[in-house]
């Protein structure tokens, strides 16, 4: 077929050219052209975009779909003049598994008492801290989706005694679970390092106040990695500064990015990630939108397209 | 029998109560008392000590051996006048399993670019690193004794790609191993992370000089948890300020602690830690400690001793 593949994107140069580098290599057979160098709009049937403008998708009068190198796709969603354009979205096959690299990376991190130990460099403080085995650490993950299933399994490995919450109850072998706002407060009590990887809901929107900031054991330690809104920042601010909580690793926001005058950035007891726990590894990613590209040349076939109703 | 147990430490009160607490705790019916608080210093056969004061057990005229809480007996080893004691060192069971923790977490440090997110957090800098796979990163392990082989079997599991180097050529399921000086050099020039858990000896003195920084691989970086004098620091700040290297995390030096005024506390690309990688854990010390006491006292029987010669 003599259709062709355009690349759209409003995104840095350099990571535009490593995309098409990726595709180049992946599919030598099947040039993927960037907007600004097509040569002939109507021959356009996909567009692999990245950010686009919704100006340029339109100037594709025989666009059949669009491939979306990101897993949000709001920005194209309210776009109504693309309604009518099937729309696929990355869901990265990796993405469990590099959120529970993340997750032990991070864990590690508090563990071996990192932010104390930059501290006292700065000071050129030689001291050691009390060193605690793994084991005697217990880690509550918040959610026990795929994501929370693959952090507890590599935490269990580390040797950390890793327990879990969901809003019903699961049953995960050598985990103790629990479920509930009860359940929820039993867990926070015994834990040592809290891990967030929930999803923004209703029911989660500042799950993290400051009850259960207190109910959490004292000289506990947070890591969020799910969404911002889920924590009241200013009650954790509130019990890092009494000294009832040791650290925090914030990778999500409510406003991302985290605007420089936001107080969050200068906290002595806070580690601020620009939302990088899980990024799309774009090798992973370039093989997953090659595939989709190769069955739609074949024979027509297209990926699972974007539900307009519940946005995913 | 009515011999006691003396504490013989000049270490800080704080650390001193611990190892009294753990022992009241494992042994109600045997008091470990410290020595200023010893009514009859004749009754003393056994002195468990921590950086002791010669003249302290010279006092102790029916001692009849001593065990160290630390790994390090040089201190005792260079008292002459206590050269007729046996002496038992403390050999922790842990010590491969917490270094090989020590090599994931601080590998995972550097995979994830905490050193780089800390220095945008700084100037509230929000900007995402590319990011790169485990498998994509070769970890080089110095020193395939059973920290090496402890610490590439974390690593494999972790997703890297673990290699190590050793004086003599050593097969490891899984791992790419090298030898001798050729070998070190095929290793570095592959090696993204090198991960040195040598022991000092005239072999590997300075081993990590100017050349072997030009061989590692570009961008690559250092973990120091062997010993200082292994690394030539001046070599190794130059190539961490031409850019050739990307970070250094070092947990010993030529001289501990060390001093406040030396260069590698404010280097930007260099992480000082207090030799912590693998400290003895009190918990299992004290276990196998309270074990050999018993052992004493049923039926007299000593641990192995240390041999003068050999030192260890």
């Amino acid at each position: 077929m003599n259709s062709s593949i355009a690349f759209v994107a409003d995104i840095d140069s350099e990571e535009a050219n490593s995309w098409l580098g990726h595709f180049a290599r992946l599919m030598p057979e099947t040039p993927v052209v960037p907007f600004d160098a097509l040569a002939d709009l109507e021959a356009v049937e996909v567009a692999i975009v990245a950010n686009p403008r919704p100006a340029d998708l339109l100037k594709l009068p025989n666009l059949k779909w669009i491939q979306s190198l990101w897993a949000g796709v709001e920005g194209i969603l309210k776009e109504p003049s693309l309604d009518h354009i099937p729309l696929v979205r990355m869901t990265d096959p990796n993405l469990a598994e590099t959120m529970a690299e993340a997750v032990l990376a991070w864990t590690l991190y508090l563990h071996r008492d990192m932010p104390a130990y930059a501290q006292q460099q700065k000071e050129a403080i030689w001291k050691q801290m009390p060193f605690t085995r793994a084991s005697s650490r217990t880690v509550g993950i918040l959610g026990l989706g795929k994501l929370g299933l693959a952090a507890a399994t590599v935490l269990k490995a580390a040797g950390f005694n890793a327990v879990g919450w969901s809003r019903s109850l699961k049953t995960i072998d050598g985990v103790q679970t629990f479920a509930g706002r009860d359940g929820l407060t039993e867990m926070l009590d015994q834990t040592d390092i809290l891990v967030c990887l929930l999803p923004h809901t209703l029911e989660t929107r500042n799950l993290l106040d400051a009850e259960a900031f207190t109910t959490l054991k004292k000289g506990g330690s947070l890591i969020n990695f799910g969404r911002g809104a889920i924590v009241d920042h200013e009650a954790l601010i509130d019990a890092l500064d009494s000294g009832h909580m040791n650290h925090a690793v914030l990778d999500v926001f409510r406003q991302e990015p985290l605007p420089a005058k936001n107080a969050l950035w200068q906290h002595p007891h806070i580690t601020v990630l620009p939302h990088i726990s899980a990024p799309t590894d774009p090798v992973s990613a370039s093989q997953l939108v090659v595939m989709n590209m190769r069955h739609y040349q074949n024979d027509g076939s297209m990926p699972v397209t974007v539900n307009r109703q519940t946005g995913y």
